[in-house]
């Protein structure tokens, strides 16, 4: 560690929203060009256009700095309309997996993360804190909704049922390559609804 | 490309079975430590204690190194037993898929190679050529089995049945980085039953 010169904060010029922003679009770009270990703080400055210290006043570190421009721009894609029925909130949400998952920069960002994470302990816990966790949150709301109009089960595995949502979408377009025909979404739901005993759910 | 020369094969020195067999261990140990993209045919070749032109002599590069080995991983552990019955296979097969990405090199060397493949077209259509569809082709003779004996629909969606019994265990254990519980694999199979409409599904 060495001491850095700190120039003393002037008010409105620190953490302008525009500087933020500017450095989010170069985090994401860099992440999505480089991945997350050859990420470079100078690379990002660089980028936005902005000194290295516009970064460090804004967060301590390489890690801490990719954490949140993620967890800000995956979060707020759980976030999905109240459809009034099981059915439409579960499309809803397998949409909006797929459509985080195929983002055009995200589509690269997200299985070069978790390949860090599976090496990087320390990433893969800030990982799940700040994406995962709130994501499953969200996720968790819609279905509980579900149960309190008695469209699923009160003793649902809320787990597994998070897990089911997401999971297959992440193997098919990611680990598999392989294309989401626009009927899947609608049998993956189907199957979806069957699986957690929905009162809704259609036949087989 | 350069000349290189090469010697004549003397017989029985060629692909020798514990040459191989030293290689793909090196392999598997340099795919876990370093990742596909900073592989080497020298560091591979040091830790068989091998010449590199043992190397070539079996495979023309190195994407046809890994993915030969990593087919002969992967493939042979997506055999399971017939144990008679749509559950018991169900639950066979999610101890397999566990075992494999759980395997103690194998857990890093998954997601790194899908990180790779994601950048990689031509390394990705390798992996679904080699591993992908002759797992899928194991798991599809299962579930044809099950339709034979009545306990599936004829109409099962194959595609959507095979992601189901993959992918919740692929999400779990390398994306999330959550653990499997003992009881995780066995509730995942009664969803599984469900979701595919089986006539001897459990009710939820």
């Amino acid at each position: 560690m060495t001491d850095r010169p700190r120039r003393a904060p002037t008010g409105a010029a620190v953490l302008q929203p525009h500087i933020t922003s500017a450095i989010t679009e170069a985090v994401l770009d860099e992440l999505a060009a480089q991945g997350y270990g050859r990420l470079s703080m100078e690379a990002v400055a660089k980028r936005a256009d902005v000194s290295k210290s516009a970064l460090y006043r804004r967060w301590p570190s390489k890690q801490d700095m990719v954490i949140a421009v993620l967890s800000e721009f995956s979060v707020p894609l759980a976030e999905i309309p109240d459809t009034g029925s099981l059915r439409g909130d579960l499309l809803e949400t397998l949409r909006a997996v797929h459509d985080w998952l195929t983002h055009p920069r995200f589509a690269t960002i997200l299985p070069d993360l978790t390949a860090e994470a599976a090496r990087n302990p320390t990433l893969a816990a800030a990982i799940a804190a700040t994406i995962g966790e709130p994501r499953r949150a969200l996720g968790a709301a819609t279905l509980r909704r579900a149960i309190n109009r008695g469209e699923l089960p009160t003793n649902l595995n809320l787990e597994l049922a998070l897990d089911l949502t997401a999971a297959p979408i992440y193997w098919r377009l990611t680990v598999r390559q392989a294309p989401i025909e626009p009927t899947y979404l609608d049998q993956l739901v189907d199957h979806i609804l069957r699986a957690l005993g929905a009162h809704t759910a259609p036949p087989s």
